[in-house]
């Protein structure tokens, strides 16, 4: 098996991933309200998706960045998603599927070919599961989990393997919770997801300075969770200290993201991998936290903020802004000092 | 269960935390040897532990940071916990509990109300225990843990579901192992806790350049933990190549921080999260690293020196010293930097 | 048990490590090919490995490093593996042997006297293996393994406590996969080492902005890891999109490090902790990447690049260069600027 044969091959390998289809574009369109332009008739058939370059005319295809207009021009797709800009780099033969929401519309037909797959009810016979726990329809609980006295367990609730759910933990409906989890004095809502090796509730980082060493602070809140809320692999949450870590619902946090104690994220915010929130920092709504950036505890961001990548934020920032650099500036004002910087080097 | 619903609750939700009292003003003086200040008695009782923001006349709460004044100046709470120079902003009717050291007092306080839960002397039988094994009085080892042959656990110690102990494993009396740690060649003296996830005593990132590739350099040192020390959720500290990897007795580690093979870290040195430190580099004791700073290898850090957050260490820095930057440099400089810069981008 | 009594100990803690031996000069010649230069005669018998400051006659100790040349001139080592430039440093009584390769000789040095454990073909009993699974000659699962259906695990392969490793998981022979890992939809090599608690093949950090929140882009791609590949403790690697994430042969990636969806390293790169690569990048061969340092998505680095501690880099990177600095310049630039605006603040 040489990387060379693995490459090649198209997305959504059948081992891994579940098939559905052909579709027509009839189909196409009715589930993405989209406006379709080319060669194809309501009954061409579609068979799955494929990237621009390993397309062929029975693939549905997808291109938002100007980065790869040159493998647009060149694909030989069926039919291609893209946004009005682009439309008139689709080759001849190539259908084009129009909409403002390009990656929106992708997603939903990536979706149609690739169904998620149905939740199996079962709980595997290695789980240890507690007293007194509540357990919706529908859910699945893998080997080896672990799921403590009084924990509830909303419907379509998938416990992965080796996971640990602490005693009364409460966990709404629908939601994943990956292999290696573990979770303690938390309160999720609906459809939270969280990836392998989250750590959601663990003791923040709290301790005073005693006569004979640090002396531990209790941690006496916990983590919430809103709706829709998604954690990344080895992402990392811990509960408050005198008030509750909360995620507001919709907000999507990458891998390996610090959350400190008392921390406060709004609704739809991004929190980008290795990216840090310092505790009892406050996030308001949509705010976007970019790959390895790190905030202070103790500050306010504004609604709609967004903090570039690195950036070491020290202080509020305001609703809107745009900050990057260590210590965190505008970025207008950062690649101004860059350019500053460069040319009195160069004297 | 909305969002609002939950984050009014008062700290200490009975679900997942002990509760003890309630506590008379005399009782606390006593387990504090603070000063009380205000309208409270001998006799008046104390119920728990709130926020500024939440407490009533039953609640006993705290203020050390000068950003919550007004909340301290708005308070319902019957007793607060403070500094001295604090104490003219306490409102009439609440008490003031004053000590020259707030936090510590706060710590002590809050753990009297919530007092931590007893360790139980039990091994969930589905625990994989190997030959050999040492068990003290009084250990708790929960669900699906693997204790290696040979390990040594020291009396009071809790073992975490999932948790992973390797063979001939020294682990001191009341220590704490989370959920999910993997911990081998290690040896941790006493009260040592690492959180879930924690990995310890892996090998190192040590190889060479063969003909066909990189090589591995066997490392065959370990680790070792002193007394009380304490690592963070998915943080990793590597076994040493040729020594000890060594952590001091009560160095505190936050989450996702990574030591190298063979660092040397002195005793009550703190380590913020998602900081790094580098292979052989040594740390004296009382060492402040903030949080995503990274050392790099074979440099050595003065006693009581502090790193700032996000700083870049490339060389040695004395004892005392205040760094940030990336290159490091002392604090002064590095601010003075920031303003030269600003002022020249503006002309 | 004292912290300096630990200490004292040499490497090799026969608790932990397997030791053989003692070997003669001429042994230890012709396994490494090297050139002995000193009183040792070919029948001179070494029994183990030391460091310098450590080492007594007995012992194999090595220096390749020019800060520890006061050790070795010091050194009690009977032997002691270098470079040539360090031969005149060797104190008399002390033999050194002489490589232009010196770190390479010292692994196969200190694997003949610590050889790695045999494999154990067994399967603990306690481990869950799903249906069709192939498993090779002389493999080794550990207790609470999870082995999901259609797994093939080439021969000699040793699985830790506690991995999961998905459905139809494809891993060559002689890979080792740590305590605690999670693995799907992935293609491993030969001899691929996966250290524990690193997450492998979860989705990637994809959605799209619908009219009620993120709506999450389905990730069809794999995880394709070349021979030898390593990955340390708590990295993450996501699973592609639309095409696979790819790792090149050889290529070693330390601790706590990110590699987003559908990038792809070439074969010999090393990425150091906790440095991060974002989504689409492209890395030619034998590229290192430094501690701390991120990637942005989309961008394409060039054969033998060096990315330099916290580098962030944002642009593509030229085959050869060396960058640092955020935003990412050459070095000399980088350090050019760090001296002119310390000139221009002293003013």
């Amino acid at each position: 098996m040489t990387r060379e044969g693995q490459q090649s091959q198209l997305p959504g390998d059948s081992r891994f991933f579940t098939r559905s289809g052909p579709f027509s574009l009839a189909r196409l369109l009715e589930v993405t309200g989209a406006e379709a332009l080319g060669p194809a008739t309501a009954e061409t058939l579609f068979e799955g998706v494929a990237p621009l370059h390993a397309a062929g005319p029975q693939h549905v295809s997808f291109c938002d960045n100007r980065r790869y207009l040159p493998l647009l021009e060149t694909t030989g797709a069926g039919l291609v998603v893209l946004g009005p800009a682009f439309v008139d780099k689709v080759p001849k033969g190539c259908t084009a599927l129009i909409s403002r929401e390009p990656y929106l519309l992708w997603a939903r037909v990536a979706r149609l070919f690739h169904p998620a797959p149905p939740v199996q009810a079962k709980c595997h016979p290695t789980a240890v599961i507690g007293q007194d726990v509540k357990i919706g329809k529908q859910v699945e609980i893998g080997p080896f989990a672990v799921i403590g006295d009084g924990v509830s367990l909303g419907d379509g609730c998938v416990i992965g393997a080796h996971a640990s759910v602490g005693d009364h933990v409460v966990i709404g409906a629908g939601c994943r919770i990956g292999a290696h989890v573990s979770l303690s004095h938390a309160l999720l809502g609906e459809r939270v997801v969280l990836y392998p090796g989250a750590r959601i509730g663990q003791d923040g980082f709290g301790f005073a300075v005693g006569p004979e060493g640090f002396e531990t602070v209790p941690q006496l809140g916990r983590v919430v969770l809103g709706d829709g809320v998604e954690v990344g692999a080895n992402s990392t949450i811990d509960r408050g200290s005198m008030r509750d870590t909360v995620i507001g619902a919709g907000t999507r946090i990458d891998n390996l993201v610090q959350i400190g104690h008392n921390a406060q994220l709004g609704r739809c915010c991004i929190v980008v991998s290795q990216a840090g929130v310092s505790g009892s920092t406050v996030i308001e709504d949509f705010v976007t936290i970019a790959a390895q950036a790190g905030l202070i505890g103790h500050i306010h961001i504004g609604r709609k903020a967004r903090i570039g990548a690195q950036c070491g934020v020290m202080n509020d920032v305001d609703a809107g802004a745009d900050v990057i650099g260590s210590p965190a500036m505008p970025f207008r004002e950062f690649f101004r000092n860059v350019a500053t910087l460069r040319k009195l080097s160069r004297k």
